[in-house]
Order: structure tokens, then sequence, then C-alpha cells
């Protein structure tokens, strides 16, 4: 890597997960626009075919209108070819199958409890957890061993504990994990502003916010736009919508049915509690009591939210595998694909290139004071020269510290259990989870329902 | 109060609920062998006829046989009477009448939530907290006034609030909170390590115990008698009676129906966490969450332990009211009545007779680090002359801080609440209570039953 | 305040000291220069004459070329007038005359102790706090009454202590103190990435540093450019001119002989410890052992700095008397005096115009986690709307913590000794100072000598 | 090891330094009257010579009147014999000769630096703890091998540095250290009890103190006797004695003017602050600034106490060897020398025989919030059943933050250095000592001359 002119070259990205078809377009998107940046993505995949489809695809950003910048793809034939020599690490993939998710996601309605998302906590979270820990300590310790200063950028979910597996094999590591839910929120902020005060607000950006809290389940404690305190504005949107919703899209995309939400899980919380929740009402619902937003379909429909099931993860990964092979086969015209996301924004700024003050997840180092240190939090961090700080966020304010607390408690006691692959203890995280509302009988016949389905990945707790 | 040849007179302690039929008795018994402090108490009650029997009780202990420190008992018409003057204050107060406990107790019921006790954590001890905090503020109050060098002791419920709302108002009282719960548990210990080792332990303090935690939900994270490491011997005493429940008492007594307990809720716990609960099940069971132990009265059953209903607090005031009046007229002879409790001998060791380690509940300074400070926590303290200082009991352990740290959190956040008189926020910790597994319209509706019930000592917060 | 269209109109700034004839007219010009903010200057200064003629100079500005934000001053007869309606408010003031600095600075050469600038820490700097911490607690009460909301920006030294003192009395007041000595420090990196590597550097701001310590006493724990740790450069650096000091001005104003630096000290302190000291030598040397720096002036003159007499303060004063008398009555051209500093731009930040990552003076809220909580300490914050938040710096590193901690401690206690107006409890810091290695007799001798010799300004202490 | 009838037999003691001629014969006579234990002393030593005289000398103390217990006595070949198999281990050894020890003392005093002991900290304390720590990795390693349960009860100077250095090799060593300067300052504070309010105390250990700091460095922060504040009596009694000093004594044993003290130190510090300094004035006086309390000699006089020359030891050693020979040959008849050390009450302690609570020098787990955790620290504690637990001491008080939080730090820095055999480190924390007043270059010829002299007993940090 060497930087002359402004401009760094040779920069290299292991992309883990870079079969992806998804993700990966946008990635090069956003790199095919950064012109102070060129290299090589190294794509690894553990599905090789896939990685070759994105490499043809990514060779042809090259010409796509709009390209500045020029980067070479190559297929990785393994994560230590594909780590050694980088610069930055990416991480995006899927554990397990859409199989292993529609266990995670619908074995437990059987038992009355019900998922709008199910892949961070709550019973499919945790089962989720226990099969991806392990691939992020393989992850983590190839990390160690072929690129030890190489900036890891994660994307999987479930964030909090990807990252923290990491750290717990490395505990040296230069990780973090990004997430987009707060952005959509300062979107939500903008356009309460736009409605409420009549202020239009150029970029979400310009909405200067605290962030605490854990990943998915982030809050804000302040918001400000120049000097307008947003609070006293957003109070007003939402004793407007409070009770309605606030319906913002009268797109008929298919899929948005999956993702529905009106902002009433938001609205009520911040009607409650007097803090922003800003994360979709989809996730924050799930780190709330069971009773509250998930208590049954019923309850779902009066917070007018989706749950989003597997059937809309098949027949998405079916058009986004027939777009692969068309963009591929040139059927499909390849365009730029621009994604909003601070990604490469982040690696530009830690290659000195600019400062940059966003949100992220990493280890709690004191950003907020009263979390247990070590345990992967969110907030707001800098973004400069090899290096990302965090900004003290302070603490958690009294009257959401049980929420909060309670949920980084059993990451913490998650991330032990499995580093012990211990499942008696995975149970007893499982037991306590808000979500779970059933004796301790019943629990156990679900978590082990829940891990006899997707035992092909849970191999190593069985030795 | 003069120290001379070994032994203090002239001590004055203000006995707050003076009229009680109970532990005031009890109170009196020990001070009646504590030979080497003498002095006066000043009963005060709501009640005055109350304490004008307990006057005439207390000044027949002067001739009872075994008695060898003689206190004078007087009457105070009024708070500050009671106190001015006073070295030490003891408070024990019903907060409202069974009435209102009935309701704390029993009107969730209707909901599906079944309360074991009712007064500390749960609908019942959230609702109870409301009436009780403002008669502590006025008592914290007149203290600050009256006596603020006093050592005050509490033993009303709910604990942590009484105790916490005394350094709300007045942060430089010195002020305690004691409770037996462990004292009991140390006794199983006993029990176990004579049943499986062939032990026999002398006196339940010989058994040494590190004490983490909030009242009524104390865990320890250490026990040892001489050189054998108790856990190991609890571990053998759980394997054998964990399915069956231990029971230690056939004793036909009608009362003890009401305080059934056969320590299944400890076992599960100690089974699954390997650290053990310091509390009677009808305690612990009520911070855990509702579908662990709570869920139905079938759940209850199952695991061996009773629910105490108000009629037995009823029954059981009838046949004290009936004693008292016997004792004053002299038709039951009046005996000693020596409890076990540690009241007197913490009296005695903050006098500087003697040095005692016990287990106590005040504002968290660091003793239990990774719980908010200035929570009021129960652990292990020295008691030595004027001072009570909290040993180091380390962090609550990762296994077990969930459930600690949510239950920490709400109490501070009830205390928030209750000071600035909110019945919202009030309702958000109720709503967020382990106990209540209610929808949040139904939460609310359960919520304002419970105020309009004892509304006659809530009239505060509608002001 | 109002705004629209991208600008600030009606911004009012109080500027207390605003008779300066240095920093006010630095201000002006920056002021000047600001596009997008516009307002008014309130100038209070007890040399009310001061005040005016800066009024009429910065009206002057308004046509001076190169202007394009066009204030209005005005003279505010008291310190309430001053800052009602503030938005902002600037303190740069002296406190008592150079009569008394002369006593700070030259009083202790009698004892054998020697000061290179006088007005932090050491003898000197004790005393200079002495009499400037009454005059913050009345501004700050001020603030507090006239404009609660307003921003303060402290550039008094002793800056700790100054910007603690406006907590102290009002602690919801958001200020804090700005200096430049980080600045130069990054200039003096530029410089070395120059030599060294013949790396050119636009902007001091491109390089990239971690902040940690307390005014005037801050050290680097990171610096980077670019992809470059310029630490490795910089000790290269140091290798070459650790010997010799780096000499890097043939400028020969009169003036510079007593700013004199060569660095030694500053690479010196690297050389030994391993981080990189962050202010000018004539500071540094005042925060360390007075055996190691500041023995005697041979002691000096090895390290090849310079002692800043009072002599050249009061030839400054004369110079900068005569250039405002000049520009007020028009014989010398007005123009602008771009400073530099971040003043302006952190205003600018504060209302939302950009983003902005400094270092800055306020309290410890734990972004230094091993200095006292609520001690005034330095590290980089981010500024962005109405919001100073800081950035985790990290605990001081074990190597450094003895040096820091101390100071930080005993301006902590001076803070309290002040509070009290405990002259003894003053005298126990002095003692204690690392400047001071006299016998407690000499100490105090010396002591009150100072005291004596500025008690015009002490009265409050003798009451 | 066992327990039965209130008895423990088989207890196994290893004794590190075993052939010591002081320590030793008091730990026979303290074991010989602990009627509730009994087994073996293994003694270790260098001089296996001294420890079989020692090994006679035990023996014989089966017969000696007064004894109650009866244990063995061993001559172990090596340090793993002797710890194998051990319950407790005693450290008690002399690093290097008192050679080493009349450099450490003597070298400085060319340079105007004097000492009064120059075993903890300065100079002395410095140099004398590189060679003692990498003894202590040694016997730590050793422990962690042969007896990692066992408890270690160190006595050896640098005691912080030791009891640090045992658990940074061995992190879970159950450790702790001794010191009895506490002691002596209850004894004065009963002195000033009965002088200034004729109250007499028949223990020094019903005066009840809170102690806080590192070992030779404590203060006590409260001292109570019953009901009686003893701050407010010791004030009295200081103000008597602040400036002639309190002799108590008119014992004439030749060697007691090289321990003379009156107490100056101690008044001073109390009459400046306001706490009790808890140590000898020959140890406080070395934690001060030097200029302070040893200046010059003629300092030392003014505050009346001694600097105890490496004469005396020499001289004292001749009286002990030959005690030893007389003893071990019959010519001096052996009596009971007990100590009224705590060392066998703390095992005793530890078996669970009895509670205790007394000062201990360990890791700070939170004890004292506002020192470095991890840092050896001295509070109380609480002794009982294999369990060694601070109380919460409290934060350092803002008047003594600097004193003590600079000390701390140094040791924490010195310890780092030594584990990195870093001499160019060690100096950086000898050139920052209190006493050291010497202009760098001299502070380095000093240091490299003090490590000529003792080199023989440094060649680790010269590989």
């Amino acid at each position: 890597m060497k930087y002359s002119n402004g401009k760094y070259t040779g920069v290299k990205i292991a992309y883990i997960g870079g079969g992806s078809r998804g993700w990966a377009w946008g990635l090069m998107s956003d790199l095919a626009v950064a012109k102070d940046i060129e290299g090589t993505v190294s794509l690894y995949d553990i599905d090789m075919e896939a990685s070759k489809a994105n490499q043809i695809i990514g060779e042809k950003y090259k010409s796509v209108e709009g390209t500045n910048s020029f980067w070479d793809y190559e297929v990785a034939s393994s994560l230590e070819e594909a780590l050694t020599g980088a610069n930055f690490v990416v991480i995006s993939i899927l554990p397990g199958t859409f199989n292993e998710m529609a266990s995670d996601v619908h074995t437990p309605e059987k038992y009355g409890i019900y998922q709008s998302v199910g892949d961070t906590v709550g019973a499919g979270g945790i089962v989720r957890t226990l099969r991806t820990a392990p691939m992020f300590e393989e992850i983590g310790l190839a990390v160690k061993k072929c690129c030890p200063d190489a900036w890891v950028i994660n994307y999987t979910n479930p964030m909090t504990l990807c990252v923290k597996t990491l750290y717990r094999v490395f505990p040296k590591i230069k990780a973090f994990g990004c997430c987009h839910e707060v952005f959509a929120t300062q979107n939500l902020l903008k356009t309460a502003l736009k409605e409420i005060k009549g202020v239009d607000v150029e970029d979400r950006q310009d909405i200067k916010v605290n962030v605490i809290g854990v990943n998915h389940f982030t809050w804000l404690t302040s918001a400000q736009y120049k000097n307008v305190d947003i609070f006293e504005v957003y109070k007003e949107f939402v004793k407007k919508y409070k009770d309605t919703g606030f319906e913002n899209s009268n797109d008929d995309n298919w899929a948005n049915k999956y993702f529905y939400t009106t902002q009433m899980v938001k609205f009520d919380l911040f009607h409650r509690y007097g803090y922003i929740a800003a994360a979709g009402d989809r996730h924050l619902a799930e780190f709330c009591p069971g009773s509250w937003y998930l208590n049954s379909p019923k309850t779902v429909d009066d917070y007018k939210f989706a749950l989003t099931g597997i059937d809309y993860r098949w027949r998405n990964l079916e058009e986004r595998l027939q777009k692969s092979k068309d963009l591929v086969e040139g059927k499909e015209e390849l365009k730029l694909m621009v994604t909003g996301e601070d990604g490469v924004d982040q690696i530009r700024a830690l290659l000195g290139l600019h400062d940059m003050i966003t949100n992220v997840n990493i280890p709690n180092m004191g950003q907020i004071p009263n979390l247990p240190l070590g345990a992967v939090v969110e907030t707001n961090a800098i973004f400069r020269s090899d290096s990302v700080q965090p900004v003290l966020a302070g603490p958690i304010p009294k009257e959401l510290y049980s929420l909060i607390s309670r949920i980084c408690g059993e990451q913490e006691a998650l991330d032990e259990a499995i580093a012990e692959r211990d499942l008696d203890k995975v149970f007893n995280v499982f037991a306590n989870d808000p979500q779970i509302k059933l004796t301790l009988p019943d629990a156990r016949k679900l978590f082990d329902e829940m891990v006899e389905n997707t035992k092909e990945y849970l191999k190593d707790y069985f030795n």
C-alpha cells in the first residue's frame, strides 16, 4: 500500500463472504467511486462459485459509467490466502443456510414466541450465535496469523457477538462492527423536522446524535440540528403519530411488506421513556419484554410492523441468484449501486484521507461507564488515520439502564458459555431472554429442538 | 450516653413502629440480656395505644427471669419526640394496612400473576413502595433534624427502597438495613454439612460466606467451614434433593403452610448457575422471570413452595393482638423471646463493644463494582465503633449479572420516579418487572387498579 | 440568533477582558472572515477605556480588505450587561497587573527557584491562581444568572483552575478551555516528517494525535500522518537533535529571546519516556521535578530554553499600547491578523456549521479513566451542534502516571483549598509542588512573602 | 492437615528465610502457644547452616515452659522441598547482604541524600527492589508449581514490590504482606487517650481505625475508641507535642538511638493535613519530598529522629549470631518470645478458628477506588476461613492524593521496569523519586554507582 499525490494505491481488501449477492455489489460500487484509493479485493467464500461470479462482476465495474477508481478482483481459495497481505478485512457471511434460519425464526412460534427478525437476540438470535461464533473464532485466529495489523470490518449478525468473538480470540485485533440502523433513524428525524418545523435538512449526517446502547438496541440521548433541539420536535411528531403510526412509503415492492413498520414501537418507547430508540421497530421489539410488542401476531398488528418470515428470504435469494447470473452473462446492464453505507468512507478515514464521526460496535473501554468493560457496545467513534476511538457517550440513563444492562449482560454470559462450549450455560441465557416467556421445562424443550434442528453446525458443542 | 466499667448507660433507642406485636418483643428480649448496654427505648407508633401496650410489656421485662439489663420504656407522642436525643433508631413499620397489602398481593391474580410475598418487587412490591417511600422521606428528614448522628436500623420492607429513600433525603444519614434471610441459608448449609459429611457445626456464623446482591435476592459466591469448601458439599446435597425438595420440618403449626418451602427454587438456581441463592424460595421466585417459578399455581406446586395469602396475615394479627392483651393484663406470663437476629449485637458493635461481620443493606460505594454506585445493595460489612464499612464483595459473576443488574437498575429507576412523584415513570418500572408478563395495555390496567385500591396512601402522587 | 440560508445572524459574543490588545484583535480578525456567522461582540473589561479603544478598532474591521463578515462591537459597562443574551462568552483576562506577575515570577528566585513562565503551576502559578479563581467564581455565577445556556470559552491561565472554578460554582455551565500548545507540537512533527522522511504535510491538522494530560503538560500517545506512524519518525528526529537542540528560527525580533526554546526538554522526555510531550519546553519544565530542567540558570542554559522575565512583558505591553493608539487614531493601517487559533471554528462547530475534533480542557467524566473524576483534563473532543464531547483518550500510561496524577491531584486540592479560602491548605499544595525544593520553614517564608506582595488581590482570604 | 475436636493437626508451614535470627524465633514462640494448631515447620534458607541451627532451637521449644503446641522443625534442602505440601508459606528474607544494604543507604549521602531506613522507597529502596524482585519471581513460580493453594505471608521489604512480584508471576497466588507499623500507631493513640483523657485502653486492637495507603505510608482516616472520636483527642495531643516531640522511652539500650523518633514527622503531617500518618517517622520521612524531613542531617535533628546506619545492623547481627550459638549450645536458656505480631493469628483465622480484622498489603481490587487497580495497597481486611477480603477503605482524601498516588504510580512503573529488566525505565522511577533532588546527570551517576556496587545481585539486568 502506497500513498502519493493524495491517493493510495495497492490497497488490499479481503472480503470474507465475498460471494454475497447484495452487500458485495454495494461495496464494489462504493469502491468504484472512491477516487483516492485503489487496489485489489480478494473474494473468499465457502461457495467458491459465488466468489467467481462476483469476480467477473467486480472486474466489469472498471468499465461502468461513473467509475473513477479501478479495482482488481481476485478469488481466494482459502481464508489464509485472502487475508495474507490484507490492509482491510470485510466480513459479511451467512452462518449456515436459510434452513437453519427457518428453524431459528419459526420453531419458537410453536411455543407462542413470535420473532420479527430472529438474528440478534431472542431464541433465534441465540441459536444463530451458537453456529456463528465458532466461525468468527476461526476468522479471528486467521487474522492474528495472516494480517494482525489489518482493520477488520464486520457486517454479519449477531453483530455484538461476532465482534466480541473476534476480540476474545485475538484481543489486539483492530476490528469494529458497522450497522446502518442509526442512519435510518436520522432520516426519520429529518422527516420530522420537515413536517413539524418545515426545515429542510440536506444530509442525515447534519443531524448530530449521541448514540448509546448495544447493536439493534441503540438509543439517542441527544439529537441536534444547527440550533434546533430535535427532541422537542420529535416530541410533537410522536404525539401526532403515536396512535396511528407513520407510513412513509407507498412503494408497493412485494418485499416491503416483510419489512413493514410504522415506527409505532419507536414512538411508544419515546413516549414512555423520553429517549429516541434508534433502530428499526422489528429489531427494537425483540429486545423488550416479550409481552410488549411481540406477545402475539395480534400485538404485532396493533403496533403495525411485520414479522420477516423466511419465505421472504428464499424468494429474495432466488431473485438475487437470477440477477447475479444476468450480470455475469451481461443480460443485465451493470450499474453503480452506491449504498449510503459508511464502509468505504471508514476505510478512507482509517487511511487518513478525512476525519469521520459515526456509530460503531467495539468493546467497552469506558465509553459507556455503567455497562461492563469489555462488552461490545455501540456508540459514536472518531475514525482517523489508523485509529478508531470511541467518544465518551456517557452512562446509560437511569430509566433505560435495566432494559439495556440486562441484554448486555446476557451477551457477555453467552460469549462465555460459547467459549466453554457449555450448552447448559447457553440455556441459562436462553431461558432469561426477554422474549422467552416459557416455563423452564418448556424453554428447555424448545432450546433442545432448535439445537437439534441446526446440529449440523453445532458439532463443536457435542465433543 | 456514657461508657464506664465496660458498660454503656443512658443509651436511647427510638423505635419507629414501636407498637409492633412481634419484632418489638424480640427486641425487648434481646435488650434484656445485653448486659453491657442499658438505657431507654422510646416507642413511637401511629397507633399510640399499641405503643402504650408495649410500654407496659417492656417495663415488665425488668422482672422477667433471665433479664440482666434493665431498660426503661416510654411512649413518644410524636416522631420528633422519639428521635430527639436518640443514639439509635429502629424502624419497623407496616406501610398501610392489610387491606392495602391484600390489594398488592391478590389484585394481580386476576391477571394471572401470582406472588409468593408481594412486598419487595413485582406488582405488589412496587405499589407497596409507592406508599412506603414517602413515609421514609418523612423519617429521614426528621432524623436529619433531630438526631443526625444517630445510627438508623431499618427492618421494614421493601428493604432496598426504604434504605435508599433515607439516603436520598439525607445523604449523610448513618442508616443500614438488616435482613435475616442469609442466616436461614447458613442454617441450611449447616444441615447439608451434617447430612453429607457428618460434620456438626455449632453456630451458623461459623459458616463464612461472601454475600452479594440486593435484598431478598442475595447470593453466596463462597461458603467455607474451617477447611471445608461448602460448595462441594452443597453440590451433593442439591443433587440429592433437587427433584424432591428438602422437607426440614414436621412442625404442624397452622402458620407454617403459608411459608412452606422445600428449597427447590434455591436448588434449581444452584443447579443451573453454580452459586448459592441466599434467601427463602418465596422471595427468590419473585426476582426471576415470572414464567420460571410463579407461572401459575401449578408451577408453584411443582416447586413445592407456598403463596403467602393475606388471610394468613389477618389470622396471625388476631393471634398477636390477643397475645398482646394477655401479656399486658398478665394473663400470659412474659418470657424472654431471644431472636437470633443481629440487631442488638450490631448496636453493641457500633458502640465498640465487639467487632462484628454480618450482611447489611447500604448504598453501593464500590463494594459491588459492577452495580450502579449509590444503589442499595447487600453485602457483608464490618461493624465496629461508630462505623459500618462494607467489605469489597467483588463483582457480580457474569452468569448472574443480568438477573441482578436488571433488578438493581429498576430499583434505582423506581426511586427516581417516586422522588418525582411521576406515576408514568413508575409504570415503566412496573411494566418491565420480571413478574409482569402482560401486554402494555393490560399492565397499565392492572397498575391503575392497584393504585386506585390503595389511593388513600398515595395522595402525594395526585397533587 | 437565527439560522437561515446557511448563515447565522444575531450571534452575541460576550468578551470578558475585551480590552485586550492582542487576543482581541485576533478574534476580531477571525470573526471578520467567518462568513457564515454574524452578530455583535460585547466588550467588557475592568479597564473600560481599553474596551472603548477596541470597540473603535472592531468597528473599523468592517471596512478592512478581506473582511466578509460584518460584526458590530459594543462596550458593556458591567459583566451582567455583557453576558445578558450572550450565545458565547470568551474569557481572556489578566488577573492583577504585571506587578503581581513580577512577584509571582521573580520572588522565588531569591530562594533559588527559577520559573520559565510562572503562570500555571509552581510557586508563581499557585499564587496567581489564588487571585484568579475568585474572579472566575464571579464570572461563573454571572453566567449562571445571565446566560446559563451560553457556551463559555476560556483562554486565561492558569487554564485548569480557571475552568475548574467555573464548574465548581455552576456545575451545569457549558464551558471549556482552549490552548494552542498542542498545535505547535503538531507543527514540530510536520517539520520532523519533512526532515526525516521528506514528506510535506499541508496542514498541522492532518497529523492525527491522541492527546492526554493536563493543560501545559499534555502528552501524545499516538501520532499518525496517513499511513505513517510518526513515533518512528520522531524517534529518529530526537536522536539527531537530542544533544544539540533544534533551532528552528533565525528570526531576530527582540521578543524571541524571551521565548527561546530548542525543544531539548521535549526531546529528553521523549528519549526517556517514549511519549511525545506536547507543550512548549518552558511549560513542560515547570511540571517536572525542580532539579531536572530548572535547577539553576545553568541548567536552563544546558537545555537551551529561556526564562520569560517580566521585563519582557512590560516592554511588550508598551509596544501594544502604542499600537492600539495608532490603530484607533488611524496612524497604523488595520489589517486582518488571522490567528490559526481554533476559537472561531469552535463557535462555528457549536452552531452546527461543521464537525471539529480538537483538544480541549474540561472536567474528567472518564475520558482519562485513571485520573480523578471531575478534575479538569485535556484531551481531544468532538465539537458539534451545541455539544462538546470528549473522546475516550484512555488511561495515562504507567510510565507517566506519577508525573501527571501528582499534578492533577494538587490542582484538585488547590481548588478545594481556594473554595474554603484556607491558606494553610493552599500552602500544603505549595510545599508539595515539584518546583519547590525548600525546607518547610523556607517554603512557608516564601509563600507568605508572595502572598504579602499580592495581597491587594487576596482580600477574600483574610476575612 | 486435619481438623477435629477444635484443633488442626498436620499443618505444614514453609519458612523461606528460615535461618533468620529474630523473626524465626518469634514465630516459633507464637506457634508454641497456639494451642489449636500443630504441625511441621520446614525451614529453607540459602544459608543452610542457619536453618540447621534454627531446627535445633525450634525443636527445643517443645520443652520450654509455657509451650502448649508442639511443632516439628525440619530443614529443607531446596525451595521446592520446603514448599511441597505446604499449607502456609512465610517469607522473610534478606535480599543480598549488609554490604549491599550499606551501598543502598550510604552511597546517596555523597550526593547529599540522607535516608532513614533505605529499604522501601528512595534511592536505597529502589536499588534494593532491583535485587529482591527476581528472588520473589522465583518464589512465586515455585509456589505455583509446588503448593498453588497455600497461603503466602510476606514480611520482607520492600513489602509492596515483593507482594506485587508474587502476583505478577502467579496472579492466582493467595499472598498478602504483613506490617506492624500501624500497630505502633495504635499504641501511640492509646498513649494519647491516656494522657489527654485519662482513659485506659486495654488493647491496641480496641482502637478501631480505617487504614489507607501503601506500606510504610499508611494513613488513618478515622480512629475510634468506644464512643470517643480519637481525632479530637489526637488533635490536642499533637498541639501539645508538635514542637518538642514526644519522648516515650527512657530505655537506654544501645540500639535505640538508631531507631530514635519523637513522632515529630507524624505530628507535622497531622497538623498540616488533618489525617493520622500511621507508620514510624523514619519511614514516613522517606515518602515525602526530600526537602521536608531529610533535607540534611540538621533537618533530621530538627525533627528529632534517627538515620539507621548500617553499622547498627552489623553490630546487631553479631549479637544475634552469638545468641543463636548460645541457644543451640544451651548456654542461654530458651524462652518464649511472643511477638504481638498478627502472623499466627492470621493463620488461625485462615483456618477458620476465629475472625480477624487487620491491615494487610494486597493488590487493589477497588478497596481504594482512586488508586490504580492491581497496585499493591494497604487497608484493613477480614481474615476468615480460607479468605482474605479487603474492606472498602474508600478513596484517598483529596489533600493526600498527590502524596500517595505519586508513590503508588512509581511502584507500578518500577514493577513494569523490573519485569522488562529495563534499567533505563528503572532510572526514570529513580529520578522522579521524592527523595532525589539531583539534576538528571547527577541522578544517573548516583544510580549507576549504586547498581555497580550491587551488581553481583543484578546479573539478570545485564544479559
